[in-house]
């Protein structure tokens, strides 16, 4: 089984007018901070968000008629689960989708919309693959995999196709891996038509799992990744050929560096980004010298972002400019003191949106109390003015972490 | 002094390869969801996030060399001010910008990053104007008006022509209207090229400046508006006679429909807008059966909203989905008790985020105690059934407004 820049141009062909065709736009300002010519696939527009509705399309049309009619079954709580159920329902198939038991409701709700059958089962996706696996033979299903499959490869490398037929000059490619589906697909077709352009294949940190695998090394994967889409712990067996052959390099991209760059889409770009489908900018940000002055496409995979998630990134982006701030001040413990350090604080121009007044546990002298107030300030020399105003009128106080923990400064 | 298609014809040509040529796109879930066929213009995917420069790209390039030697000024803390700026900086006209004094740093900031010089000065925007007629006089400056100018109009009016090339079908456009700038020029390019087509402006509900001024009414606004792009108190003098001859209605969207198309515009589109960029669609779907079975275009006019305002409204929504509540739950005040409710509710699948135990102040008798619990929830159902498993082991419990003020339920 393996997979060819044809069937990506037939794959593209079947896609056509059945999902988006998303925009290759050139990003000046990301340019600018990134040093080098970038353009950015916004696979975040596809109708459920994500490049899965490429593969999905194209393996549900080539199932012959008695497999459509029998249904088709997913594991996935995420991307791959809402491009099956949509596409699915598209062409009338039967679509089962097993999520782990603990999936969030947002994202069964989600999947649940386009009318499939949903099952809540497994510890991990591994267990939940397993039990779509033992489904499919109890019931006659078809089993959509995620990555590892050649109709799946061929759908997610059309990307490639739009990517250089809308920026021709792009000499290297940055694109995310999970399973290897979309850099797989993208890596073949790109090789194709632009013979020596770079491709780089982009993983979390805390799952490098195609990167060991094709180092020979155990795969040690874990941790909590706001790249959920790419924190996959069994690269494929075809993918994995491929992205030994055809890909330059795999990069990793650490939480702060993934968290920025969602951050940065989200100021910049007005576009709203998953973890994953931010981990190519996190790349080629993080690994300037070897893009510098060259041509670069990203892929933007998805943008299914929670939006608990996306709130704490915008509220931590503050905490990082210095506009929202933590300040522990030593006071008086007598009637008055709050007043006056409340007082001082506005003056200074900072707004205070929370405080925290407590003498019982702090370390400090019988008479002192620790006052924390949470301010609204406009930057770091802004939070040093706030800071000496009150160190002036004898408050000391200092900067602590914020109650979001991100680095403060 | 007045405005004709062929004067935004020629803008447009002026335009080419100035600006961002943004897209039209249609939207299928909202079209779904509004019960009519949507288009929307991605005017928040300008350069500097804004229709704003196309208006400030036109005026600027009509100057002649002696004005553009002497520079521009104009007064704003938003999109007009980084229009004008970047467009200067590009053109090499000095550029300066009045702001209201207590403008927040980062506007400064991103107007100040074009190489404009930054004037703070004045307690409002009228003021700021005021004050930069003065700089001009003194000065030798050319006052860049917002909207109330023939080339600014022209300008904006440029978008109607592309979105009519997009979307030749549009029977009703709907656009925001500030001092009127923009639906001026797209209503006088709408009306020419697609003769019949209903134009409908949008104000927010606190600033019905422009309504009232057409019906002869005392201009009543005011009020803290997430809209604050539109909120003007004085409709410019040559829009309003525009507005009056070509627009058939002026519709007003409150505070809680504007933070739902900001939100919707975020989840469904994966768009980053402001609130008045969001108050095109809001007064789509607040108005379904005036739109009911057309083809509609709805300009979503920029997308620079504060990153503690767009934070807001994610966790609001979050509330409003029953995703976030505050419980109020009554307990007896002695020892074991906090952890057997807590462990009933990870039971019950609520994860627990913030808990405030309070037994001075609140009216309850003594040796009992009230807890306050903030919990992550999937669902109002969901939230039924975590205080149900609370009343049934004798803690009664009821939700209270949650700390965003938001409604719940």
């Amino acid at each position: 089984m393996t997979v060819t820049a044809q069937d990506i141009r037939r794959a593209a062909e079947l896609l056509d007018g059945r999902i988006v065709r998303t925009p290759t736009l050139h990003s000046r300002t990301l340019s600018d901070i990134a040093g080098c010519r970038l353009w950015l696939k916004f696979e975040n527009l596809q109708y459920t968000a994500s490049f899965k509705d490429r593969g999905a399309c194209v393996k549900l049309a080539s199932l012959d008629e008695a497999a459509r009619q029998g249904g088709v079954i997913a594991a996935s709580a995420g991307n791959h689960a809402q491009g099956v159920a949509y596409h699915a329902r598209r062409l009338g198939i039967p679509a089962t989708i097993v999520m782990p038991a603990q999936t969030p409701f947002n994202k069964v709700r989600q999947t649940e919309h386009f009318g499939a059958r949903i099952v809540l089962h497994g510890a991990d996706l591994a267990e939940s693959y397993d039990h779509a696996v033992e489904i499919a033979d109890r019931e006659g299903l078809t089993v959509v995999h995620p990555y590892d499959d050649p109709a799946i490869i061929a759908g997610q490398g059309t990307a490639a196709l739009e990517m250089l037929e809308d920026a021709p000059d792009l000499d290297a490619l940055v694109v995310p891996i999970g399973g290897g589906g979309l850099i797989g697909g993208m890596a073949l077709m790109a090789a194709e038509m632009k013979p020596g352009i770079e491709i780089f294949g982009v993983e979390a940190a805390l799952y490098p799992a195609m990167k060991q695998c094709l180092a020979g090394a155990d795969i040690r994967t874990g941790g909590t990744t706001i790249a959920e889409g790419i924190a996959v712990k069994r690269p494929g067996e075809i993918t994995r050929e491929i992205v030994r052959r055809q890909v330059a390099d795999i990069l990793l991209v650490d939480e702060p560096a993934l968290e920025n760059a969602v951050l940065m889409l989200l100021e910049i770009e007005k576009s709203v980004v998953e973890g994953a489908g931010a981990a190519a900018l996190a790349a080629v940000l993080e690994n300037r010298e070897r893009f510098a002055g060259r041509t670069v496409g990203a892929v933007v995979s998805g943008g299914n972002i929670d939006s608990r998630v996306l709130s704490a990134i915008l509220m931590r982006g503050l905490v990082r400019q210095g506009r929202l701030v933590r300040l522990r001040i030593e006071i008086q413990d007598q009637p008055g003191v709050l007043g006056a350090v409340a007082r001082l604080i506005g003056e200074a121009g900072g707004n205070i949106v929370e405080v925290y007044h407590q003498r019982l546990f702090h370390n400090v002298p019988l008479k002192q109390a620790e006052l924390d107030v949470v301010l609204e300030t406009r930057d770091a020399d802004h939070v040093a003015a706030v800071l000496k105003a009150l160190s002036d009128a004898g408050h000391p106080a200092t900067m602590i972490s914020s109650a979001t923990g991100a680095k403060v400064g």
